[in-house]
């Protein structure tokens, strides 16, 4: 059974409450971390707002916050801090430098991809052209550098500050290694499921991973309860990551924000397209090899090769490795003496993430 | 008169000493920054090591370490500490990250200009395309980050790394903010010198006076003394970009390295172009705002906005706006106590910097 909901079924699980729990002080962070508008950021100040959903391409605030994503990876950091009773100002800078860094990787992302369109709005570099993004993007990294680096400002200690910053730095890393892999990808027909596993718990895991290990480290003293925590990150990583290449190929455009093309018209080497060329054999596996060798494929194209997933149950397989998932990063806090508000938000979690459908 | 040296002199003012002398200092602390060939950095390793001169595009090892450039900016932080009697071990972190930063820089201005080849040899975009190229600047970026974090490898305290790399990546934002007002400059004919003046403030001043900043903040606790230091820096990086405009145009392709179109023929907004769009009236005004205003530029155009710079004086302007930096760099020491063998390599670093041929 496919989790997609059906038409006028509400839009999935709701949203946890810990995502409005922490909006104000998330915000806080980011504010204090984005330059003063009257600074002399040269033209980047618009593009950087722009892209954070703060305000539309000629700089006017925006009125509507629904362009801004979920802000997931800062509110599971101040979520692991809170979840461990620390203090929430020791991760707000925290949050907003792993948010900062998300973006600036998305608007890189987006130059790589040459994808026009995210959270329903025109792509930086295709407003502002590639040059002046790729600045952008490289001042946003900086920008989520300093917001560490400036924690002073909010009681963390030089020792702490480097700490995460180091954490943080390393994820980056592995990041950018995830996108190499994933740009490799690209050319290649041949994919194992552990190397598509490998490639993604380093372009999305580890961001997810360290914001969830900070948040812990912030608040406790027990290397084995961070380790826990960044565990669970890890997991919930992967099943983000497998949902969110589910929703690429059959979700609601309109209700996930992404291009208009799906993930099969582009080609995307995601978890669908790693699975039917790894299952394929005969017509079936011809076909995927000619059409995913093509420059372009036309609609006939796209529906062989929905039909060619749906025969092979890919719908099905990306559920099931994505509860799994799930039922992974409940385990890892499983043995982790925690209070019964934190359960219950985890578990709301966990379910969201797994079977969200935006 | 130019400074340029007529066939068969010797290639302008010696290479001055504290280059070699920091030379292995400088090449150990990239080493520990740079990973562990042995991880796995995805594909990102040779491009990485590539572009610093290290191996060839094969990943061989290269013998000639001639395209590696002069390290400018990791000598200057060295020289700082050392003219101050510092620790010369804190200062070699903070010598790698700026290197690898400035690298991170090239790496991604290649792509911004589309330029085929620096250092004699083929681009990064160029040889790996430009996403690939890009992760690989972001991958060197936090190279370069990491480098400082990990300063406690070299005896540097949390706190002293933490106002290091601050002052570092607030230098990194301005250099960006540059990199966006020289973009800007490409759609302008119209550039007031002191527009231009404060643009390479940014783009170049900024790295190499923290640079210099960072060396003599290491090496004492006087800020006055520290902020002489910057000074210094400051007007170095004046002299030394106006210096490399003028080799833009000048220089001699064998030595300095740059793609053999000189910077007329790609319209660059260098100094002796924004000095002659500034200072021309009559036919020539209207000759370099139709040249400027055209897409390509064949061989007349070239030889004719060089005839109207040589008309208006442009080489000469350049050598005395360079020689004016020059003597405010050395006059931001003039107050500061240093030792016989320090005043003496400042000069000949000032003399090199103004006049070098590469």
């Amino acid at each position: 059974m496919s989790s997609q909901s059906a038409p006028g079924s509400p839009p999935g699980p709701p949203l946890p409450g810990m995502f409005a729990r922490y909006k104000d002080l998330v915000e806080q962070g980011l504010a204090a971390a984005l330059p003063d508008p009257g600074l002399d950021l040269a033209d980047l100040n618009i593009p950087l707002q722009y892209h954070l959903g703060w305000t539309d391409k000629d700089g006017i605030p925006a009125t509507a916050p629904s362009s801004q994503g979920k802000a997931l990876r800062p509110t599971l950091c101040m979520f692991a801090c809170d979840a461990l009773d620390g203090d929430l100002n020791h991760a707000v800078c925290a949050a907003a430098s792993i948010e900062l860094i998300h973006n600036f990787s998305l608007i890189h992302d987006d130059i790589q991809d040459q994808d026009v369109e995210r959270r329903h709005q025109p792509t930086v570099w295709s407003l502002w052209g590639q040059p002046k993004a790729l600045s952008a993007g490289d001042s946003m990294h900086c920008l989520g550098d300093l917001a560490m680096l400036r924690g002073a400002q909010w009681g963390v200690s030089p020792q702490t500050a480097v700490k995460v910053s180091r954490i943080l730095t390393e994820a980056y890393m592995e990041m950018f290694e995830g996108q190499c892999l994933d740009l490799g990808f690209e050319e290649r027909t041949t994919i194992t499921i552990d190397e598509y596993l490998h490639m993604i718990a380093c372009k999305t895991g580890a961001l997810i991973r360290s914001a969830v290990e900070i948040g812990a480290l912030l608040a406790n003293e027990d290397p084995a309860v961070t380790v826990a925590f960044a565990s669970f990150g890890n997991y919930l990583g992967r099943a983000f990551q497998i949902r969110d290449d589910y929703l690429g190929v059959w979700g609601d455009e309109a209700a996930t924000g992404k291009s208009t093309d799906n993930d099969i018209r582009r080609r995307k080497k995601s978890f669908p397209a790693v699975f039917a060329l790894d299952r394929a054999s005969g017509a079936a596996r011809d076909d995927l090899h000619r059409i995913y060798a093509q420059e372009e494929l036309n609609d006939t194209d796209v529906e062989r090769v929905m039909t060619i997933m749906d025969e092979l149950g890919a719908p099905q397989y990306a559920d099931r490795i994505t509860a799994e998932s799930a039922d992974l990063a409940l385990r890892a806090l499983a043995s982790i003496d925690l209070p019964v508000w934190v359960r219950s938000e985890v578990d709301q979690l966990v379910d969201f993430l797994a079977h969200r459908q935006y």
